[in-house]
């Protein structure tokens, strides 16, 4: 059995040692375009922050064996072409035009399976001056040895991201390890879209209090350079002014690969523009498999295609590739959109459907907003942890989580995504047995809370309304009571515009200071004392009372301070 | 509607709490015996270590409020009766006859509906001494003073724990931290029963690391003085000798507290002798429902009742009973015994069914042991983790994982126990799109990996023997080829006893050296290579090829160092 593999990088070289894992007689061959192999992409930019202080750590397997062509060769007995870049696929003849870059020499490979593992490349903005010198991507080694070696020669004292995605963000952090200021220009009203607004407003909120400047809904217009058509770049000229630059990050995302697919007549999907694949990672032509970054995947909430590229799941379809290359049986059943990222001191997480994304689909939806300590709040190493859960309102079946804040997120979403896998409902999820002691959670896990809070508005229990609907009020100038239930000592230290104090214990007793006729939107920290408070309310009688959804913990908008 | 609620601490409280939520015009009466009220049990071994600084900060809300019966009163409109015993319950006249402490004064209070939250108690072990000065179990904030005091005037020097589970063990570090020399004696083979023997071998290495004696099989007979029959314990007297004890914790186990329940006629479970409760949380009468502690549990694996009693349980249970009591239709479908703990640098967590217990009920399983770092290699936080994963050997369903190590092992628990509840297969987990960045998690998170581990197994590809196996091999004088196939580097740090180098770059050059008569069995430091080097021999004729489950990671008897 002969099998090709074109792309070196997660999903080829998963998928070829699986094959000779399963099959020793395989002859299978890598043709990678690049020098490096299998190296950690998503490493990246700890590579430039220093935290991965060796190139070569990123292509060492976890015994600190460097996975070069020797090594495939030896450990794996893979044949491994570098430097080579496959040119055609003759599907009638079965065998792929590869030619070295080195001398030019071109050849035929014969497949019996072909996989492609091309993975994706930047997208490179129609703006002049992306060429510029001190302008990079962040994609391949090379993008990173460049970038650390500018500000190895301390010349990137401003950098300019353009694009507020995950890998945007992900090098805001790794640039400001080394004192730079960044500022991150975002066309779109919000960085990071995988969030709803107010979530990512919240991450915003935080990288501004690292000294980033992070600037939404503008459009970068040209990359500038006050030395002359050759020079570096020195300034980034947006629609909402000049921002100076010694160095310019493009970041607005990446796409598919697929140029190779496309000319050898394999299916492309429409609205993604990835290789169409099915469940067993076959593309329209049942010798050719398809697996990593290239390809489009199902969306397992709504079903739908989608492009969501992930080194986890490149692992996972090279994988599924290999077994049914191998004559197995087995099925890769899609994504949730799953990811994480650290910003700063934030852990950034998510998972199926955000609020927006149920909402454009037609879909109602109820959501919870839970903050709280991810330990036991009493514990020292306790931190907040700021989540947003969005499920079916009908059904209650979850649909999404969003996590941020210092606490840990990452855990509750990866619980929450094998519960939306699962088609779980906020009332299973919050009987979930999850793990219990004061170092690791509290007692009600705060995925736990966030369904139940769920719970208690699908049972009518509990009114919500989100912090954008009451800054909306605030700034009409609706007349309405916004009452803090908090206790004098947390309303004295922060406090949200024109917001009146009752604490909560003090709250029975002092009704006939409330107007009985005007809306009254109760808070506090969050939102726990608000929702005691909303039903002390609406028990001596009061008839319109809300609980504003996550409180002063994720209110999205300035404070007032002591 | 009058609801009395027997029991202030966890179930009690949250039922109380959420029945005024659902129904504000309810008379709800708390009845405690103790003084203090909703106080975090857990929490106590980190108030004996000194992380949590104040003993307040175990009974306040988040928002630093202390639990007490003012706060009941005021913020949930709830009456608190502590300092308060419930003594008889006259289920046909409903209504609980109680005595106050101080006074003796008798009254009955009447209900609609009863909860019993009346918790557990320490077992104390039937051996003479137990009522010696500083000898301590560990259930209340009086235990912790007590301990406290005893440190506080440097009088425990050494101490004995008498058990060696969850309690045991988190008080062990507890009093590590203030330089006490513990030992923990342990009546079993194994401290920590809710793991596997290797698995607790492996934490028990940890302890005796961090200078901690772990002294298993072994039966304490007597708590003794040196200074007469009043004196306080100066030593434990064991079937393996004395030890010297200026303190002990007897932490054998709890036990429901039953008796009020009992001497009402209410159902008892036979096996767990804890009180029997439906899903509604309901006991033999409907009008009395139990929740917490006290009652027993459906394990959601195996159907059958199981007592596991833990705060996070409490919880949702007095929410439950607390629903139904109001009129609604809830049901708590029952636990998996999931639990973490902290040991020194080890977080120690685990779900589901023990690979043994899944043996004792008869049942086949696979399982797969997956060390590995928690978080990308190459990413300097990186720790590493070690798992064991327990699936049905015919359905492939996942049963059961373990985890301990210093890696993040509470998040992959949780992970596993939302896979189990939804019935999972491993190769349902193995596709689980779980959040991924070098900070957070490897590419393949280790729960994926565990899972494919398992899949391998299930396919054929790979036969495991354990490291029980292969000790009891090495310790008849077997004659087998244990295989290293790791780095020279590697084995010139540490190696297993008998074992041969032949490094997996080289075997397939160095087959020769190899007999094809004898059994191999092949490892490496976490049995990836182990099993790619079974994979070449059997490639190349070797009939007799086996790996090693978990390497020299997990192997859980002593190693040659250099």
């Amino acid at each position: 059995m002969k099998v090709v593999i074109i792309g070196g990088v997660a999903a080829g070289p998963k998928a070829a040692s699986k094959i000779m894992r399963m099959r020793p007689d395989a002859e299978v061959t890598i043709v990678e375009k690049g020098i490096f192999l299998s190296y950690a992409g998503c490493g990246l930019p700890y590579y430039i922050s220093g935290d991965v202080r060796e190139r070569n750590h990123l292509m060492e397997t976890p015994a600190g064996v460097v996975r070069d062509a020797v090594f495939f060769q030896k450990v794996k007995n893979l044949k491994v072409l570098n430097g080579t870049e496959a040119v055609e696929i003759d599907r009638a003849g079965k065998r792929v035009r590869v030619k070295t870059l080195a001398s030019g020499a071109e050849s035929w490979l014969p497949y019996d399976n072909l996989v492609l593992a091309t993975g994706a490349e930047p997208v490179i903005p129609p703006i002049p001056g992306v060429d510029r010198k001190n302008v990079f991507t962040l994609h391949g080694v090379h993008d990173a040895e460049g970038i650390k070696a500018v500000i190895a020669e301390r010349r990137a004292e401003d950098v300019v991201i353009i694009g507020g995605g995950l890998i945007g963000v992900e090098t805001t952090e790794a640039l400001a390890a080394h004192a730079c200021r960044v500022t991150v220009v975002e066309m779109l009203p919000q960085i990071l879209g995988i969030l709803d607004w107010e979530i990512a407003r919240l991450v915003e909120l935080h990288m501004e209090s690292k000294g980033v400047k992070v600037m939404t809904g503008t459009k970068a217009l040209a990359i500038e350079s006050r030395d002359g058509a050759g020079g570096a770049v020195t300034h980034v000229r947006t629609d909402k002014g000049e921002l100076p630059a010694d160095m310019v990050i493009l970041a607005i995302g990446v796409r598919p690969n697929v140029a190779l697919a496309r000319a050898a007549g394999l299916a492309i999907g429409e609205t993604t523009r990835a290789i169409k694949v099915d469940d067993r990672m076959r593309t329209s032509d049942p010798a050719i498999y398809a697996a990593g970054d290239c390809v489009e995947c199902i969306d397992r909430v709504t079903g739908r295609s989608c492009f969501v590229p992930l080194g986890s799941t490149a692992n996972k379809q090279g994988r599924t590739a290999a077994v049914n290359i191998c004559g197995g049986d087995e099925a890769f059943p899609g994504v949730l959109g799953s990811a994480v990222c650290k910003v700063f001191d934030f852990c950034v997480a998510r998972t199926g459907l955000t609020e927006r994304a149920a909402r454009a689909l037609g879909m109602e939806v109820v959501t919870a907003m839970a903050p709280g300590p991810d330990k036991a709040h009493y514990m020292p190493q306790s931190k907040p942890l700021l989540m947003k859960l969005v499920a079916d309102a009908k059904t209650g079946r979850l649909l999404g989580v969003q996590a941020t804040g210092p606490g840990d997120g990452a855990k509750r979403i990866d619980v929450a995504a094998a519960a939306i896998t699962a088609g779980m409902t906020v009332d299973d999820v919050a009987n979930l047995d999850l793990s219990y002691a004061p170092p690791y959670a509290p007692a009600m896990d705060n995925l736990i809370t966030a369904a139940n809070v769920a719970r208690n508005k699908r049972a009518g229990l509990m009114i919500g309304v989100s912090a954008q609907d009451v800054k909306a009020k605030l700034d009409r100038g609706d007349d309405f009571v916004f009452l803090d239930v908090r206790s004098p000592k947390e309303y004295a230290q922060v406090r949200l515009p024109k917001s009146v104090l009752i604490p909560l214990g003090a709250l029975r007793g002092r009704l006939a200071e409330l107007p009985r006729d005007k809306e009254i939107i109760a808070f506090c920290q969050v939102s726990l004392r608000g929702y005691e408070a909303a039903l002390i309310l609406r028990a001596a009688g009061f008839k319109d009372v809300k609980v504003m959804d996550g409180g002063v913990a994720m209110w999205p908008y300035e404070k007032e301070r002591a």
